[in-house]
Formats: C-alpha cells, structure tokens, sequence
C-alpha cells in the first residue's frame, strides 16, 4: 500500500470481511444488508457495519466497529462509509477496492454509484488481495489438513453407505449425513451426478433416479471446519465398469500424479496444467468443458489461482491448491478427478487422502 | 418492461438467474466465474455462461444457451454479453438492471466498467424483479410449507437431543443432523447461542461453551427444499427460568400474534411492524439491534419486503413472509420469536408451526 500510495482499502465481500476482522457468521446469506471494513495504511482495521453484527464484531480483534440501523434503504451505510474513508485517507486519499478477477463489490448499485461520486480515488487492489489470501499461515493450513481427513474419511465409507437402489436424492443426504458424523461444520458444496457408464455434469443437484448397476457416480464437496473448505471429488462404479470407464479413470489419476511432480515453488500454474494436460491428451482426451485443471482453495471452495494455459501464476511455499484434471472420453462422459494439497519447499503435501489409482467398484 | 421502454432485463446473481431459468446448483459459490441471463421484451431468456454450466442449463426450459471457456480474465464473458444484448436490444437498447436494495451485480468492477461504456442505457428494474420474486406461485408455496414442516419437526425433537453438557459446537451439529433426518435438503443458514439466563448476538456460530442449567439457548435456521427457504427460530431454556426470561418470551410470542392479527393484502408491512412494535413497548423493549421485525421468504433467506417502521409495501395474496419480533429486555439480553406465514384473501396462513405460548424448559 505504501509502495503504491494508497490510504486505505475497502473491502465488502464475506471472505475479505472475515480474512481482515475475524467475523464469521453465514449472515451473509441475507442479500439485505452491505457489510463494510476499511484497512488503512497504518492501525487495524475499522469495521462499518449493520447493528445487527455488532455485538459479534465486537468479540472480535476489532476495536473500531462502526453501526448503524440496517435495512435502511435510502442511505444504507454509504454516508457512515464515506465519513470513515475519508476520516482515514483524507478528502484526497487513494482507496483501494478490488476490482478484477473473482472479485465483486456487495452493493446496490445504486449506492456504490454514489460512493464512486464521492470518493473519486479508487484503484484496483485485487492483486494485493489475492496475494495475501493465497498465501495460508500454518494456522489456516491446520484448518485445511483437518476438513480434508474428515471429507477423505466419508468417502471411505462411500462403498458400505451406498447402494443400487437408492436414488440419487438419498445418496447425496447419506453423504451429507456422512460428512457431517465424521466432524465437519458444514457441508456448503455438494453436486453429483450418476449415469450408466459415465456423467456429463458434474455440478449438478440430486434427482429422484435410482442407482443402478453399471453406473459411474461421481461426488464432490466443498466442506468446511472452522471456515476453511475441503474441495475435493471421488468417483465410483456399481457392480461393474466398461473398460474405456476405467481407462478415463486412470488417465485423470495419472494427471494428478503428473501435476504433483509439477507442483512446486517457483513453478507457474501454467506448468501444472500444461504437465497434466499432456497426460489427458496421451490418452486420447477431447478436451473438457470445465476450464481449468485446479484452482486456490481457502475460506471459499474456489479461491485464485487458477491451473490454465495462460494464468501463468508462480506458485509458492503455502499455497493450499486443488489439483483437478477432467476429460471428456467419448460424447456425454467426462471423468474429473481432484486432490488437495499445501506446497513446501520441496513440493507437495497432500491434504486429502490421495484416491485409489483403479477405478473403485461398489 | 413494455409500459417503460425497456427492451430486456439483465440479470447474473444466483436467485435472479434460477427464478428466470430454473438453473440450480450450489457451483455459486466459486466466486471465479461471472453468469449471466438476458430476458428479452418478448421471447425465452437467454443464458450467458461459462461451459461448465452448459449442460445443465440445457436441462432446463431455455433453448439459448451461450457459452465461453471460463475463467478467462481478459474477456469473463463480456463480449459475448455485450453481443448479446445489443442483438436483443438493439444498439441504443434500454436495458433493465436491478440496481436497488437487496440486489448487487456479480461481476469484477473492472468488467461491469466495461458493460457500461459499451452499453449505455441501463435502468434500474429493482421493482419489477421484487414485483415478481414476491409473489409466489402454489408450486412454491408447496415447496416452502415442506420445508417449514420439516424445520417444526426438528424443532420438535429438540427437548429429547439436547441436553446440558453438551457443547454449542456438539447442540450445532445434532440439530442439523435432525433437520437432515427429518428431510431438508440442506441447512446452508444456522446460527444461535446460548447464555446464563439471556443471549446477547443472534447471528452467531458456535463455540466450545457447554450448556448449563439455567442457560437460555436460541437456534435460528434457514434450511432448504428445492431450493426454497424455511426461516425461523425457537427459544428454549435448560433446567430453569427466571420470570423476566419468560417475560421477554411471553413479550415477543404476544407480539407476533398481534403481527399475524395485522396481516392481510391490503395492509403494510409497516403496520404489521408498528403492531408488533406496540406489544413490544406495552413490555417494556429496549429496542433491538435487528433493524426490522421480519421480511419476505423464497429463494433466499429473506427476500424483499422488511417490516420496518417506514417501508411501507403493500401486502398481497401469495406474499411469503416472516413475523420476526424482537427485544433486548436488559442489557446484554435480547429475545427473537420467528414464524413464516403465506399471506391468503383472508389473512395468513402459517407455514411454521406455531411456537408454544410459554418459553419451553429442557
């Protein structure tokens, strides 16, 4: 910040509130009320936000918690927010806001237009932001290592809790029930899918079909403990598999095995992806609709970077990455595989318990 | 959109695309990809997304469905958006965008700065996306008294599965568990507390604190079917009471019976709040920190309206809604009662099941 001039950053979206101040409450699910933290140059953070959250922001490290009345529709915290910025930076001041990739400002429009009229100097700070979040302490990659046992424990059990039969609605709340009996906080994330020999959707919700013999499920969930997400998939066959099945499943676990050896510090995301991908294309991949082979993972299931041809991001000691290579085998069946890891400086450390290298048939 | 001039609505938070669409999936909460849907004056919506979603948004009822490998941070999306809407709209087009409270637009600023030079004439249709969402149609009304059944029944087995001793973190999960149990689909919104004779902070997430005799405990739950919201709350006390406890209980259940004595089309939620507030007063209310006495229910937590003393809005037939009435009774000691309500020609009828009249003793 003082390399580059800026006063004070503002932040307004849950995981940039919670990284900076600690509070943690899944309130934000309301679309009601805007929530607001400005970081300033020098001193801690200040917080202006809804009365409702004061009592909790309080508990926090924060000293300088700011309310007001919320629903308030005509003037929603943007007088209290204005007032603060500029109290921080001056009439002047140079306010950092992220503005770039997987970023969003939770706001009307309408009032963050009124924000941008008063305050003229916001600059784009995603890159600050996304290099302090990518980067975990070892308190955060505890959080991650211990969501990642209890989510490879549950699907451990998959193949003694899931049976033909049973229909796709009822496998997703076993597997729910599951994680959750193993220690989970929470289960936010979840999509699958079953079909017979093979899935074209992974981010799909549960129906009412029942699962058969011969069919491939796949499961992936981002769980959570202490605020920190799991984010990791496992796939299964009932009964039996067609060779091409297994195939396609051997393919992403060896990706897997070949962005392991690329993971390490001073390598780019680019190399990652470019060292799995050669995998997938040797066993004859068309490709995949999914955009990436991996991604950050943190206090949101998704998090930067991104493993892709051009994202080109160094990677570092700390970073706590998915590793997900996905291939279409033939029209309508695609096959994803994922595995969590921390980097070192001598390469990965797994967080999820690293899947079989066959196929598992139920 | 005829009477104003506006050529198509822009749409790209989660419950806007879903309400046009039908595409539903928890993949939201990966904060990389933007998404959008464009709702001409005439004709289907048209979906705008990344090809990760293709396949499902294809299952739904749109025939449009237009795709780009994403994440791609030059260009999330944009151009093709751009295209879209100016095919749809014309190159001088108005195009309808919420702008106005309870709504945001999820995409980077950077990117939604681009929009807006290419596409000058956007206006804000806040009114007629809360228009729509607040009425509900049967099938959806079937979907929110399912989910309240479920929530009451779980509720109902609190007394037997709670117990002193037990950890907040230990009360968290087995309440959950028994939501899932009784049939939820999800519990993405859970919060509560508990305390020696009061609580202080509805919004919170548990800690290691064990529950004594004489605590209060409050768990408020947003918990899901299909995609609709159950939103309400119980308060329970272990072993014992003192009177200005049941007082406050008393206070907030005769608060919500006059809030549901206000409520029929015709009447505002500013004279179900005032009638709540009222029983409130006559008890001796320090005020609350919640800023209003219950909202609208759907696809999210809470949706538009607020009962608040200047909101306002006219009720109508097919409204979901909360009563949620509220009061701090001594310092550092607040109580919420929570019931969900249809809104029918001839007053409410309740969703939730009605909470006892006396503050219940486990």
């Amino acid at each position: 910040m003082s390399d580059r001039g800026i006063d004070a950053i503002l932040v307004n979206t849950e995981p940039e509130v919670r990284y900076f101040t600690g509070f943690h409450t899944p309130f934000w699910q309301s679309p009601t009320r805007p929530w607001f933290c400005v970081v300033p140059a020098s001193g801690k953070p200040i917080a202006v936000i809804p009365s409702i959250g004061g009592a909790s922001m309080s508990a926090t490290w924060i000293d300088d918690v700011r309310t007001w009345s919320s629903p308030q529709p005509d003037d929603d915290g943007v007088t209290l927010l204005i007032d603060c910025l500029r109290e921080v930076a001056g009439t002047n001041g140079v306010i950092g806001l992220p503005m770039g990739p997987e970023t969003h400002v939770r706001m009307p429009l309408r009032d963050l237009d009124r924000l941008r009229s008063a305050i003229g100097g916001f600059v784009d700070v995603t890159d600050i932001i996304s290099g302090l979040r990518m980067l975990k302490s070892e308190a955060e990659i505890a959080k991650h290592r211990h969501i990642c046992g209890i989510v490879s424990n549950a699907f451990d059990e998959l193949p003694t809790i899931l049976s033909t039969g049973m229909t796709e609605r009822q496998a997703f709340a076993t597997f729910r029930a599951e994680i959750l009996a193993q220690g989970a906080d929470d289960v936010p994330y979840l999509v699958g899918a079953t079909g017979p020999g093979g899935i074209d959707d992974i981010i799909r919700q549960p129906s009412d079909r029942e699962i058969a013999t011969g069919d491939l499920l796949i499961f992936d969930t981002g769980s959570t403990f202490d605020g920190y997400f799991s984010d990791f998939d496992r796939n299964f066959a009932f009964g039996s598999a067609e060779t091409d099945a297994k195939d396609a499943y051997r393919a992403v676990w060896e990706a897997t095995e070949a962005g392991l050896e690329a993971v390490r510090p001073g390598a780019t995301t680019t190399q990652v992806f470019t060292a799995m991908n050669q995998v997938l294309k040797a066993n004859g991949s068309l490709g995949n609709n999914v955009g990436r082979m991996g991604h950050g993972l943190g206090m949101q299931v998704t998090e930067w970077p991104s493993h892709t041809a051009s994202d080109d991001t160094v990677i570092q000691a700390n970073m706590v990455l998915t590793l997900e290579p996905g291939l279409v085998w033939a029209p309508g069946k695609a096959m994803v595989h994922e595995e969590n890891l921390v980097v070192r400086a001598d390469g990965p450390e797994l967080l999820s318990r690293r899947a079989a290298s066959e196929l598992p048939i139920i």
